[in-house]
Parts: C-alpha cells; sequence; structure tokens
C-alpha cells in the first residue's frame, strides 16, 4: 500500500461512479421479482454501494469497523451540559469493558469497535487493545473565550482519524462507521453546522443529551457568540481552530480517509454531521461515500444532512452518539447490497413483468 | 401443549404486562449508562419486548419466523391492478425458490420463511417443504360485485392463520413476522381499513405497487362502493366476508395467535395494517403484542396504525409487502432486548449519573 498524507488524499479523491455502476445498479434492480421502486430507500442504498465499489452487483460491505473519537471541550466552563467532564474518560472505559450501548450494538450487528482518544482531558481508567492513544491535547480550550486549539493541533487531529480509516481499511474493514463521545460536543458541532450551513444559532442548538430551558438559553448564547467570529466560506481548517473539537477534526479525516479507500462510511448523529460538512469542504467528493446512518433528535443534525443532500436511513429518536444510530442501520445497508446480488430476475423466476418491453 | 381454538383463544388473550415488567423495563433503562431516553425508540421497544414476555430484561426474540400468506382477490376483475392474476402464484414459486426479496432479507436478518396458500386461485408451479397448502378457496369473489366469500370461509381462512402461528411458536419461533402475497390486495385492504376507521375511499386508496390516475381513480371508487356496503363497526367476520381477503383473514388470525402464544408478532404493511384492524376487533388485547415493523408508503397503513397507536419501527419507503419492511426492522427489535440484558449501569461502569438521587 502507498502511504498517502491527508491532503493528497483530498486532492486525489476520485467521484463516485454514478454514471457506470450506479445507473447499472437501477437498471438491474427494475429487472428484479418486485415492482419498480417498490424497495424505496434500499434501491437508492444499493446504487451508491455499487457507485462507491464501481462495479454492481455491488459487494456485501463487510467487515465494518466503528471508530469512536473521544475528547473533552473547554466549552464546558459555560456551562452547557450538566454532565461532569471526567464522563468522557469513564465512558471511554466503558467503551473498553464493552458495556456501552455501542458494545452491544456493535455486537449485535458484527461490528468491530475501536475507540481513539483524539483529545480527552482526564486520565482514562482502563485500556484495551482497542483503545488507540493518539492524544493531541487534553481538550479543548473555551471556544466562547477564543480559539479552540492551534491551526497545528486541528491538522494533527484531521491527520489522526485520516490514519485510523486508512489503517481500518488496510486491516480488512470494508465499511466504515463513524462514532464519537465528548461531554459537550454538541456545542462545537452546532457552531460548526452554523458557519458552514449559515443558518443561525438557534436553529442549530438543541437539547444535546438533556438539557433544560435555561441551560439551552445559555448554549444558544454561546453558539451566536462563536459563529459570529466566523464569516461565512471560512476554510474548515480555521472552523476547527476556532471552535474544535478534536474529534469532530478527527472525524472529518476519518471520513476523507474512508472515501480515499474507496469504502462506504456510514456517519451517525449531529457530531457526524458536523464532521460531514467540513469533509465536504476539504474534499468535496468524499460526499459520495457518506452514508447517512440515522436522523438524531439534535436540530443541527437534520440541517447538515439537508446542506448535503444525505437521506438518513433510520429515525428512531436518538440521540446518544457513539455512532449507535449509524451501527443499527448497517444491517440494513448490507440488505440493500444483497438484493441486488441475490434476488431473482423476472425472467430468471419465470415470473410475468408487466413493466417488460412489449408486455 | 393444550390445543386451543381460535374464539378460545379471543376469550381468554392475557393483556401485556405493561405495569410489571413494562415498568421495570423502564426503570433498568433508566440506569444505563446513557443519558435518560436517549435511545429514543429502542427504549419502548425494550420495554414492550418486556412486558410481553413479561420479565425484565426480556429474552432477546429469536428464533424468528415470518409467514407469507398468499391469496387472490377476484376484484382483479375490476383493473385495480396492472399484474395478471398468475403473478400470486408465480411469486409463490419464487419464496419457495428463494429468490424473491423476502428470501434475501430473511437470510440476510436469520428469520425463517414459511408460504402459506391459503387462497391462491391459479396453480403453484413449484413446491417446497417451507410451502404449507391451506387452500380455502381458489381466490376471493369480486368484491365490488357482492360478497367476496361465505362466512364459514372467512372463518376457516382465520382458522388457518391461527394454527400456522400456534405450531410455528410450538416448533421454536419466538417473534412472528407477518408477509402477504397477493395481486390485487391492497383493494381489499383499504376497504377494511375505511370500514375500521371510518376513513373515507379517497384517504385510504393508494397507488398499490404503482398504479396510474386513472386505475387509481377506478379503484377508489370500488373501494368506496364496498365500504358502503358495510355499516361503521361491523363484526369483523363480516367484513371479511364481505371484503376478504383470503390473506387477510389468514393474518388476523395469525396475529391473535401470536398474541395467544405470548410471543411479539411483527407486522408489515398495508395488508398487515388492515389484519390488525382485524384482529384488534376480535381480541382487543393482541395489540399489545404487535410491533409496527415499518410504515409503508401506501396512505391506508398510515391510518391504520395511527388507529391503533402503533408506531413503525423502519421507514424507508417500501410498498412491495411479503414482510420485506417487518423483516427489515427485526434486527432492530432485537437489538432493543439486548440493550437491556447487556449493557452497564452507572454503578457498575463507575459512570458518573448526572441524574442519580442526590447527584
Amino acid at each position: 500500500m502507498t502511504t498517502t498524507t491527508f491532503s493528497e488524499a483530498c486532492a486525489n479523491l476520485r467521484p463516485v461512479d454514478n454514471a457506470g455502476a450506479g445507473t447499472d445498479a437501477a437498471e438491474l434492480s427494475d429487472g428484479l421479482t418486485k415492482p419498480r421502486g417498490s424497495l424505496g430507500r434500499l434501491e437508492t442504498l444499493g446504487a451508491q454501494l455499487s457507485a462507491i465499489a464501481r462495479r454492481c452487483p455491488p459487494p456485501v460491505p463487510e467487515p465494518v469497523t466503528v471508530c469512536v473519537f473521544a475528547g473533552d471541550h473547554g466549552v464546558v466552563a459555560e456551562e452547557v451540559t450538566p454532565w461532569p467532564q471526567e464522563v468522557t474518560a469513564q465512558m471511554v472505559a466503558n467503551f473498553c469493558a464493552g458495556g456501552a450501548a455501542i458494545n452491544v450494538l456493535a455486537r449485535h450487528a458484527g461490528v468491530e469497535v475501536l475507540v481513539v482518544d483524539v483529545g480527552v482531558a482526564t486520565s482514562i481508567p482502563a485500556d484495551s487493545p482497542n483503545l488507540l492513544r493518539r492524544n493531541i491535547r487534553p481538550g479543548t480550550a473555551n471556544l466562547a473565550a477564543g480559539p479552540a486549539m492551534t491551526t497545528d493541533e486541528a491538522a494533527a487531529a484531521v491527520e489522526v482519524g485520516f490514519d485510523v480509516a486508512t489503517s481500518a481499511v488496510a486491516n480488512g474493514a470494508r465499511m466504515l462507521v463513524t462514532g464519537d463521545m465528548g461531554i459537550g460536543n454538541t456545542t462545537p458541532s452546532a457552531v460548526v453546522i452554523a458557519a458552514m450551513t449559515g443558518h443561525d444559532a438557534a436553529a442549530v442548538t438543541g437539547r444535546g443529551t438533556g438539557i433544560d430551558d435555561s441551560m439551552l438559553m445559555a448554549k444558544t448564547g454561546v453558539v451566536a457568540v462563536a459563529a459570529g467570529r466566523l464569516r461565512t466560506g471560512a476554510p474548515p481548517l480555521e472552523v476547527l481552530t476556532q471552535v474544535g473539537g478534536l474529534e469532530i477534526a478527527a472525524l472529518a479525516g476519518f471520513m476523507v480517509g474512508g472515501a480515499a479507500a474507496e469504502v462506504p462510511v456510514v456517519i451517525d448523529g449531529v457530531i457526524a454531521g458536523a464532521a460531514a460538512l467540513l469533509a465536504a469542504a476539504f474534499a468535496p467528493d468524499a460526499v459520495g461515500y457518506l452514508i447517512a446512518g440515522h436522523r438524531s433528535s439534535e436540530p443541527g443534525a437534520t440541517l447538515a444532512l439537508d446542506h448535503l443532500d444525505l437521506e438518513p436511513v433510520i429515525d428512531l429518536r436518538l440521540r446518544l452518539g457513539e455512532g449507535t444510530g449509524a451501527v443499527l442501520a448497517v444491517p440494513t445497508v448490507q440488505a440493500a447490497a444483497k438484493i441486488l446480488g441475490e434476488m431473482a430476475t423476472f425472467d430468471s423466476a419465470g415470473v410475468t413483468d408487466k413493466d417488460a418491453p412489449g408486455g
């Protein structure tokens, strides 16, 4: 395998093959033993998987790895969340022990879990072969008071994510899934979404893991101030430097890494949505490799997906993060590939096709 | 196992245990390492599975069997569908050969497929150990012209479904899934939904597998005439006698059979929605055992689910039938049980709980 840097990957990213394999998939789908279009979103997923793999039917995307990027956020000083910062490290330990929601759902779907400490602020009370220690700095600075980190730190966090994706595919993964953990991280995500889409603070700010009205008002104010520091169309590295977080930067690099390796990347909720906007700014053609796993109940998530023209696979009112919504979507994504690969055609099954030419 | 008749089952059905195990599940869920309520629909599914199993955490509902009931419809004489009637038998053969969408999706989810001929009109050009031949009559009479069948035939079709469910559970299934196949069967489904919910023909009638405007107008007219023959609140056996179909009757019996055996029954789209309204009329407490697998794009499906206060698990714009949407939901339903059974608590994982009493 040739070693590629993040900037080389951005420059050389190959668009998915919509005109070739994507179109082949739509044609194949029309000949399968079902009314045309009747498998709805499964058919568009199948076409996307074909376009990504550049062949139809596409391979079933497995094995699958979910990478949970963890980082802390100085903005917790503004009381935007009721959870203490130590919970980030405690939850990383929980991921290592296999007791978190993401572990349960990943085991259920046959998905490997990797945890990446890219910026946890406190000591992680556990270890595991699945924990990658790539800490850039112990949490960001408070984005309400100034830049969240240096530009070099933001670039380094992006590289971590890119490397993790590249290595996961080199180790055999054929589909990647994004996960995240970071107390307070819906706040920088909201700022990123505001900066990248132009929506105002009130539209992009939500209740995260569950905050009351007064905390929501404070959080919205913080988002408005920070978004006001960023001109619309600011380059992604400047946005990351100003706002963070380290895991959001890593997720953006991870998405570009998956796209550069030409595998589908299933993205989770609002944190991933913010990172996807940045990935799209780094490398517009990366978006063709992204599959929105679910619709988070956080309002900014839907605005980010709409901006990228991504349609979520599931909608179960999840607002947990960790990659839970994206991992729940994995069986459906794999099913879309199997539909194209395993279903009989009208001809092969001897079923009358009302839409056959001359039929 | 004691042999129970359908009418005994209706009389003796035990309501799910919402107050006991269902409440225990909600309490357990609040102590797991995640913000309260953050797993959205997975948490309500977990509570329902607990209430059905009468214990918390609930067993993971597996193995799973999908039963695809097939029947034909005399109303095809009214040109409510562009598909020839022989396609019902051809698709049953396709199910036997393993080439249909339901076969692909069931294999993917580890679900067994049984096919039940309860009223196919033409010869089925195949056989399989998974095909149960329980044909009551070769298709219904044209519901636009008069009763679809006799009351005895309707009752017999209900008994077939009840027996199939009872046998499947006796053979080891711990969750049942509904499937259906029958050219023209969205028309009787629409009439059943109109009759049972009071909505008018235009609201309940959709494009089924894909019909044009003039065919939709004819279909809506047929639905209006047939619904007009039924007074609101007509007993379910009278509705089935007037309208059919044989597979809708069997599905209603199947749902009551699953509920009587106290296993979850995941229901598919609009045909199942019509059958669920009838099952609820036969035995109101059966509804507690039903899980709406998906939101079909057929408008009557949503009206039926709303009437029963059932919330679909997935929404992928499917309109195929066969049980495809319900089978796609199976991994998510099973995941909900695993969340309750496998996740760590704040106490066991040493994670700080912002909502702990005194915390």
